[in-house]
């Protein structure tokens, strides 16, 4: 595996390894020095067009643990904003021979187009409404660490699936576990035709108490202006999921930042059902994992010899 | 000690040892290699909610100079500006499972709240109008260095006391450590009863000869527009301290940034008396010191075994 | 060498020193770790006072790479906001002891004003449109790479020459080093009286056949509104680089950002003819031997003993 540009990509099995791979990784964060040396004296880049606390500090944050040196590279106060084009900028950061470039584009099919650009390996951070695999990687890790596995399980995906690439990148992940899984928001919001993804469909929340899993999107407040949603407090009183609805057997999962009081009450956010703290963990191992993968495993190892040329066994500290 | 929220909760033994502390890691800045592996595989965030450049970077410095990683998170930029609670930011970076939170926020007992929300030892980098901790003790350490002991030290504190966690948190230290303090500025800029804490008030310059130090505080240009001062020419005229003011034997400190021409005159600023340069470089040592004290002092220390999870002494390379 | 202020400061020799410096570290860059330990524990401040993506991230790296630890101020966020004076600014990082400054800022003269205030070693990193040194050096770096020797070769520099530290340090260095330099433009954007820095002159491409090299200079465009030129379409029918322009023996360079369809073609900047990705690769291990020829030269060496400080074989790996 050279890039990972979406969950289409990955059988279940490559899921699974990965999977595997992070919870080493989970070991490692529980010792004193949270650090390998694994990619000491690589470069890995970071290149965000859209800005992001959680997705960005995850993967830099992961680089570092696997000692990497990391060029951050944000939008806004960058020659970005100097007009030059993505694939100049691309040109420019590939001249300094990363070892992997993170990127989030506001365009889906940004990161493939990347790949085709650089000899770096390619990780998709988001691209537009398209994919962001990590986090379904992520949130596939923390159900399989708290359920065992996913087969199975149903999972309602509730919010603006239309509009989120955690929703159709979650839906394929979910499905390829062999989960079951339900969409859920307001016809507005859902797009047409997604049940060929495999999925059912519901227009409201009745039924919702079948879900052993309660996935619920972010909702962006912009979709009001554009007349997705009547307004923020309608949305709230049909589709918010609340310590009325939330079943103490239920688990419920979001990919944050939250809007406390839209999508998600105060009240089940800090439930102990909630698992968002979890999510965010997970990134940091599942992030850590992937950069492994692709930039440590068999095919990516590097070439040379000497002392830590070698696939680094993960259980060195740094 | 788990936290650092305020001055307020530092005994004058506390303080004198986060100095001696300071005072080696000074030694270690003059070496060639200015580093240790205190904290080496460990993280520590630092959580801007405001702009700064000194007390950021500093914080900076010092974690890497004990070769932790830093994870550096400001509001523009990140998911704050997507409406994220301070909670839920929290919450998401103490999943990574952080030594420490270096935070600055604008409200008034923020560090105090987010060390209820983490296992993380948090650190209070200003909290609005409340404290500013670690300026208080670069200070102290930059006096008591150059006069060995405040005890019975004469120190005045001129301009917008009402508004600056600077004053607080100075006069508080100041008096623990046994100063006489002088709070001195126009009557709209000294809050009410601030007798109380220990401290004379002057509205005006007159008797300032008495002062062995003289600190200045950052006029805010924002106050005129809400009447606090006529102009910052009428605030200077009265209160700037210049080298006519200024004693060939007072010593002038500042906590920066200087708006040249208001508080102080460029003359003062560059003068032998001031100690302002000083202070920035005791920032860098006493960070140091706090970081170790919460993390890699007796109770903070790892607890597991090996080579670097033992407390490391401070002399040992990095 | 203390400071790294502008090309003219440099005899051919001392360029031909840091070029051959940078040959050793391109050879560090082919291997897996790409790092050598010879700042280890020593500061590099990195103060940009203008945005840039290609000179900021490349200082950075090339400063990791060598191991030493970065301070990143930019002007936007920090303390500058607030309207401290550059001299202010200088102090404040200078009390952290780095070994360098790393400045870009928009007046003509700022770098070697911070000579002036500071104990580090500075370079200038762009001052305006006075000089721009490290471009020059891994431009000449490119030529000398791609042609063994600038000696006889004519090169073309096409654009804005008025407002251009790019054009005005490497017509410098292009001198310096032997080549035969033409300027050309609109007669508004050449300076009066350039000759005399020992070039020819050209109002329009006519001629341009004769060149070795093209080197195209980035049209900011908001030189229109300031009526330099009547617009960029207009310029870009007179000054446009393209594929007809261009011959196939021409080699095409340009400092970037580029403005895709102004100053170059799209056709020409993807030709095989463009050395705009190796001109940023250059300027990778060109800034690295910056650092080190200052830092870790004869003069600039650590005056301590012991293992590290040593002046360390740029062979060995970190």
């Amino acid at each position: 595996m050279k890039h990972l540009l979406s969950i289409e990509q990955l059988s279940r099995e490559e899921i699974e390894g990965i999977l595997d791979r992070a919870e080493s990784f989970a070991e490692v964060g529980r010792r004193d020095i949270k650090k390998v040396p694994t990619l000491r004296g690589r470069t890995v880049v970071s290149l965000f067009y859209e800005s992001s606390t959680r997705t960005s500090s995850s993967f830099d944050l992961a680089a570092k643990r696997l000692s990497a040196d990391v060029v951050s590279v944000k939008a806004a106060g960058s020659s970005v904003e100097k007009g030059e084009s993505l694939k100049d900028t691309v040109a420019t950061l590939s001249a300094y021979d990363p070892a992997a470039i993170v990127i989030r584009h506001p365009y889906a099919g940004a990161a493939q187009m990347v790949a085709g650009w650089t000899a770096a390996s390619v990780i998709n951070a988001g691209d537009g409404k398209h994919e962001h695999p990590s986090q379904a990687l992520l949130d596939v890790y923390t159900l399989r660490r708290k359920l065992g596995s996913l087969e199975g399980v149903r999972i309602w995906i509730v919010g603006d699936v239309l509009h989120s690439r955690v929703a159709r990148s979650n839906l394929i992940a979910f499905n390829r576990m062999g989960a079951e899984v339900t969409v859920c928001g307001p016809p507005t919001l859902i797009p047409r035709g997604i049940e060929e993804l495999g999925c059912d469909v519901a227009y409201g929340l009745e039924g919702i108490e079948e879900a052993e899993v309660v996935y619920a999107l972010r909702m962006q407040k912009e979709r009001m202006s554009e007349s997705f949603v009547p307004s923020l407090r309608e949305y709230a009183a049909s589709f918010q999921i609340d310590s009325r609805r939330l079943q103490p057997r239920q688990l419920l999962m979001h990919p944050g930042p939250v809007n406390r009081g839209v999508e998600l009450s105060g009240e089940a956010i800090d439930s102990p059902q909630s698992l968002i703290t979890e999510q965010v963990a997970a990134g940091l191992v599942v992030r850590m994992a992937i950069l492994y993968e692709l930039l440590a495993g068999a095919e990516g190892a590097p070439s040379g010899e000497g002392e830590s040329s070698r696939p680094t066994p993960i259980g060195t500290p740094a």
